[in-house]
């Protein structure tokens, strides 16, 4: 069987597995003090150029979003999404669990436009009883979405400027942040973090056995964010697991060296399906694929290949999702091929 | 600079890195839903001698301790812990954060003795206002204890049965249940499972990277806690990091050995510092020790040896501890017995 | 100015202000525990032929939907609402606050269909992933719903029968079920009352200062629910206040004398709108009104008469709501009659 | 039968019903909007000199509490506070609830001195895991005390040095305000107001049928108070039956009328307990008393009058409370007399 399931189906990248064993009985001190997550903290600095940035270290990836969340936002208030957004819908409720409501609005392309931010504050403040609603708070984007669709900088600069302009922070959900920015054409990593208030770097899907870095880039993290993440069981006590991960990430570009190969793959997946005439439900250039197959494709693939079926469409046809990821071979994509018949 | 401050200074034990190579490349299911958890699981309900014992494996201490109360609670109760407890003073509010009081009583030698328990629970029920108090809901204690104090089993049974009495649940926090079952004369681990409702086994500080497996050891767990975890931000997508480990900690008794290895070096620690007239804070039979120390050995140590000052006491001396853990080498305890002259 | 803008513009009905000065000096016990309370809630078990059920008294209304559904739920679950709900809407995210999602389903006329409903479930089941997302835990519905329309017996029971079929319980928020009863011509309160698993009985938009009966109609209140109560801040210490004015809405058929007057004052609204040629945004039979109004007769209204604009629509008319209530005299409805020239 | 047992066994001070029947018919806007809130806001702000005080009304001590604590804390903090203290004890884990420690330390006479205060923030960080520890986020006292006691113009200054010292907001708690000002010999209403960050100011106890007016002095009022309290369920719909009771107890003095009046009863309750050679537990100057009785005056009150017994003493006397209020009539101190032998 070869696994098409997700980005997470290996272990870590065997640069991370040969830096752990290789440090292994360094004695250093826990829970993020260790000389690893420093030196990873200043190879983020210097990437997003941002000397001021502070840089977090937390576990997973619905951790990461709740514990971001709560604490960037008014206790009263809630975060704006799209509602196909991570914390809309597979966070078990993670976030009404810290308090707070996730406010959905609808997406393009699972992206969230600055008209339709825009058309909704207008509208909310316009309501005389708005103080009686549950207020917006903050916004929450991911990059690349839940659809594997990327912003653009242009629509990344409207959609922040709507932000700055009613006062919410922006956030940036990077769980899969390496593959967007392989396939952006005109977003650089830079650039990403000067368009937002917060972001994160997903180690889980892009090589790391866990971990994901916690980005404010302008010195600009809540007070006292440290205990925040504590108190959300966040914080780990053999911090060195996450410092030396993403040590090694941001060592010689390994991070986005990952990421341009999975996304090099996803485009191969892609050109293969649309060699059998499978159409797409959309033109994600990133490393998930969601070929619209037949009954009988489903079929054909079906004991060697693992895929996700995400919906059965009225012409009984099937929505499916492929990804990719660091550790796809080529030989899986030429089997696949093979499997299509 | 050798390293006593804590059980979790190195990264993990080889064997566990060994397997963590081996298996990298191998494509599996995410969540927990892995061969590896599997195996674990069936190692643990082995160990137990608890065939309908119900496993999940979480990623930290203060997580785990807040995922579990939160989850075993009625919403409006509190848990019952003694002042010194985990809960109650390092987890920067991490239970009050789920909603919940922790309910503090006093401790003898670490431990919350049935005694206690019991003239708490009959004084509370006998206020005629108790419906507007925080209520008791369940009992958390740890085992061994922040002072490295250990149960007897007479102790246990006693509790238990308080707690059985009043239908409150007991939680025992295992975040180094191996030290403390290799230090007990009296109480084995199958007998552990029986005399409480939820138990953790500490990975992290007992030769993991991270990982604390909770067991409900009579199939007991409450409805829908797959969930719960996920709400919680305690769910690994990479659960094979958990299952792999926790696989390799159960194997050949890898767990208990490497707690026997670090209780014994902790005696010969004990020794050194009896040997040189110092007292202890208390009779730990555990890999955690209390010598106190005069300014002067203080002194002598800083320099080479890190350990954790806790307090200074009234007559000028400190109270100190010392861990050790399945990673001290025998040569660590031979300097600093040279360094305290 | 003559108001109706709402079913709360004014104080109490003149029989509880009578009630409350004529028991002003009689000393009694706090929290509930006074005769009036007593009396009240055997008023309440006798109207819905309900011997075991379960009475309590809280004073509004927000309040009284966050307590009862946080009671109701498991922790980690969500409350299902239509998409006009008033804990969807406005309740300022009260029942996210207190950890829980409000799941929104399109509404029907404002109603929650059964049909809605189990489609909703057997998506939700049907996802393999449904662990992972926020489960439903209860149903909640309003009586008469946010656009006063109200459910016929064939439809309450054909979503309580779903409601059964999945293990939610199913509240229905009667902030003005007198209204919705007085309207109803197929469903009385005896079987309202064995149509769900939780419902309230307003009190503040039908004649009292301030106050809100929870009843639990088969002794199957949440364990500790007093607590509950006070934890949430709702319980009252003068408990008196709500058990007189309870105790009077429910002597000699007050509750539903007083909320028949207002739906007839409410269809004579209809037809003074009616005969001026205005639409109707609906056929709501009870004591709230919404004619579409035009930008003229907006204009001839409003320095005589207070009223609500929901929404400008595309057409340039306007959504009114207009309510009336227990003490709306006939000559405001007159006089609304003679503005509207 | 007699009742000392709280001080809210009666309805309102008749004036209060008065007014209430007076404005009945009135029409007027919801939610705090309308005159009377108005004028009682103008009006306390008047008696504290306070022309930006910004004034809320919210119905019971609990809700007022937990509302005005959620709102003033960083949401990872705790409230500081007595252990005997409203909010550690009485309030069924409000507090807990919203997800803030209270954080006890021990009281002097009921009071939180500046002293026990200033050492115990020193202690705090001076622990270097202190980011690991619930952290004090602000500091709430009441006033008068659970023990009847109040604070003096020193030793409010002293704490609230303590306070601005380490930036903590001082919340005093006045569901007893009135008693505690009346018997106070060098603080003015106008110092109190000007010595704490906010405080409330209980209508329950001190004649109202409900309600507490929450005052932040120096328009300091966190940002969307208003939602905050909707959120918490504590904005009254009907706001006209606070503004009115607020406005009526602060015409003409009437506020301070009745608590002096119910201070001076309680003397005189003092009088007849020392004649009878009973010991105070204190020597509390306000409304409460807290005589200690024997069992053969317990005997001898028990079937006429009703009081609170609070503890038996290990010498088997009994420690009870008694409470006088704006109602208490001068016969019952008489009948008390008579009855006490």
């Amino acid at each position: 069987m070869i696994h098409f399931t997700c980005d997470y189906c290996e272990g870590a990248h065997p640069e991370i597995l040969r830096r752990l064993s290789e440090t292994n009985y360094e004695q250093m001190a826990g829970y993020g003090e260790d000389p690893y997550c420093t030196s990873a903290k200043e190879k983020i600095r210097l990437a997003i150029q941002c000397p001021s940035a502070e840089v977090y270290f937390l576990v997973g990836g619905t951790q990461t979003n709740a514990t971001v969340i709560d604490a960037m936002l008014p206790h009263y208030a809630g975060a704006i999404s799209v509602d196909s957004g991570h914390i809309a819908v597979h966070e078990a409720g993670a976030i009404e669990f810290c308090g707070h409501k996730v406010i959905t609005l609808p997406a393009q392309d699972g992206k969230l436009m600055a008209e339709a931010l825009a058309e909704y504050l207008m509208r909310f403040y316009a309501d005389p009883t708005w103080q009686h609603v549950a207020q917006p708070g903050m916004v929450y984007i991911s990059y690349p979405t839940e659809w594997g669709t990327i912003y653009s900088k242009q629509e990344l600069t409207a959609l922040y400027a709507q932000c700055r302009k009613y006062g919410l922070p922006l956030f940036i959900d990077g769980a899969r942040l390496g593959y967007g920015l392989a396939a952006a054409h005109d977003l650089t990593f830079v650039e990403l973090a000067q368009l937002c208030d917060v972001f994160s770097i997903g180690g889980t899907k892009v090589g790391a056995l866990c971990g994901e870095a916690v980005v404010f880039p302008r010195g600009n993290a809540p007070k006292n964010f440290f205990s925040i993440v504590k108190q959300h069981g966040a914080l780990l006590a053999k911090g060195r697991l996450l410092g030396i991960q993403f040590d090694t990430l941001f060592t010689d570009n390994l991070y986005f060296r990952i990421s341009e190969g999975a996304v090099k793959r996803a485009m191969r997946l892609r050109e293969i399906f649309a060699a059998k005439g499978s159409p797409f439900f959309n033109d994600s250039p990133t490393n998930q694929q969601f070929p619209i197959l037949s009954q009988e494709q489903i079929t054909l693939l079906k004991e060697n290949v693992a895929f996700e079926v995400w919906e059965e469409r009225p012409d009984h046809t099937f929505l499916t999702r492929f990804a990719t990821s660091w550790a796809t071979p080529d030989e899986h994509l030429e089997q696949l091929e093979a499997f299509l018949g």
